[in-house]
């Protein structure tokens, strides 16, 4: 498969190395020759980094894979799917996405990654809006292989059929998100549950650090391996629909006072980051960032054994 | 340390191999004789099978700390703490508690498992009731370390100490829930984002599957060693006060639509509860159990070791 890579930002890079990874032909674009020219040679660091862990077989050979374009014409010329990386301007997603349009081969796939601009923003007006979708990863993507697959109405379902199995040949995740949705899938998720956790941090039931440890010590366990629907069907002797009847009223009961949608107040946020920097200097951020990749790419390795061991 | 078990149902004996795997010495009750004899077999069962995985060092040693009484009387009798477990029934709790403050040494801490019922409903009236308190476990906590430590107004502040050090020494993680409140912190959590898991099913933005696959390869895996605040606090430049002047308008718009406060619907239950059947019929739900506890043991060790290497 050759694949084009627009925008060679942090995201475009994470996606070089996660096509390349499994073996595909990879050409990165950015109009920004410096940062075209810098982000080959990051690849090549992310590599090796990954190499080291034994997430990656060979650095050089992946390395090797991709290779940098100068002119769009270039990096678009016979490929069979575009990932575009540009920043999340509406402007900008409708510029590219017409010349990609006008380039790229017509039976070629044209994705993009942004988080919160729906695809039928950006690909109405276009003659091949039908090949155009929202492919959306989670960072780093080589490290956390969700990506939110999400087309506007006109998509057609063989670009959704072809970007899913992509996905899933090259070692992604893809989940199908039927209908444009402001945050998609995962930040929907991530909302309900900071909502409930700022809310309660706010009205003095538990610090920070608390709720932190009650998700990493607790709820966020069986959710690294099953999700929130098969934890609560393992839960009940006869499954999801028992666990319904045993815990729906208090979960309802629950529900009536999650209903604020205030934003969070200045004095919260406030309060949480003073609690979150005396627990980490804001100079131990990136160390700690650095720590957190660590760990996922540990998990990683932990997931793929535990998986060929109990499945 | 000498800790008394009281009731021996599945946490009760959870609790004892978390006790006894820590050194201490546990007393067993249960008023049901038989249940009681069973205990002690499902027990020694439950160690033999944490020694095989690693997670328990000898476990013939840990059964030995396990004694089984058939008087309370004898259970209680010199005993630092204790950890009760009858069902969820008021009045249950109300005649356990009133029996081991009659009971139990001045100096003990007594403590209830419950999930749902606050402390204030079955300790107002005793003389010891400062030193009454809950602390709920996540099942199972031989597993999932997170207790959540919760008293009643009038529980003394060095009862929740000692039972937070207690928790800390056996290698618990105890979360001081500082007023009482339905479903704790875990379960209200669990609640928030339930709640939009089964509103994004229901509207028709992704199935049961696509749902669990967001959060098992994705939103879990950073949960599943840092917690909610550490993520958001770790995933902008200038950490927690940044992340949240970037995307706290997104979240609160989403907040918009996660309002409602109805019940899951019965055919909206049954709707889910046939996807999960197709995915795992109902005689496999009890193999599919036990592979959840061999993948949780498993994801234990890789967390004790990560956290040996990286931290």
């Amino acid at each position: 498969m050759k694949i084009a890579v627009i925008g060679a930002g942090l995201i475009g890079q994470a996606w070089a190395l996660v096509f390349a990874r499994a073996g595909c032909e990879v050409r990165l674009w950015d109009g920004d020759a410096a940062a075209l020219a810098r982000s080959r040679v990051l690849v090549g660091e992310l590599a090796a980094e990954l190499a080291g862990s034994g997430l990656v077989r060979n650095a050089g050979e992946l390395v090797a894979r991709v290779a940098t374009c100068a002119r769009l014409e270039d990096a678009l010329g016979g490929v069979d799917y575009v990932q575009e990386n540009l920043p999340e301007v509406l402007a900008l997603k409708r510029e590219i996405f017409a010349r990609m349009d006008a380039i790229a081969p017509a039976a070629a796939v044209l994705a993009s990654s942004t988080s919160s601009i729906p695809a039928s923003a950006f690909t109405e007006e276009l003659a091949g809006r039908a090949r155009c979708l929202v492919a959306h990863p989670v960072n780093p993507p080589y490290l956390i292989p969700v990506v939110e697959v999400c087309g506007a109405p006109w998509t057609g379902s063989d670009t959704i059929d072809r970007c899913q199995a992509l996905m899933l040949a090259i070692g992604q995740k893809p989940v199908h998100v039927r209908k444009e949705l402001e945050g998609f899938i995962l930040n929907r998720l991530q909302g309900a549950l900071l909502r409930e956790a700022f809310r309660l941090v706010e009205q003095g039931y538990v610090d920070a650090d608390g709720l932190d440890t009650t998700v990493r010590d607790g709820l966020g366990l069986r959710w690294s391996f099953i999700g929130p629907f098969e934890t609560i069907d393992l839960n009940a002797p006869g499954g999801l629909a028992d666990y319904c009847g045993r815990y729906g009223g208090l979960y309802q009961s629950i529900a009536k006072e999650q209903t604020s949608t205030e934003p969070w107040s200045p004095e919260l946020v406030a309060r949480l980051h003073a609690e979150r920097r005396a627990l980490l200097p804001a100079e131990a951020l990136g160390e700690r960032r650095t720590w957190r990749d660590r760990r996922l790419m540990a998990l990683a390795l932990h997931k793929q054994a535990a998986g060929k061991e109990t499945t």
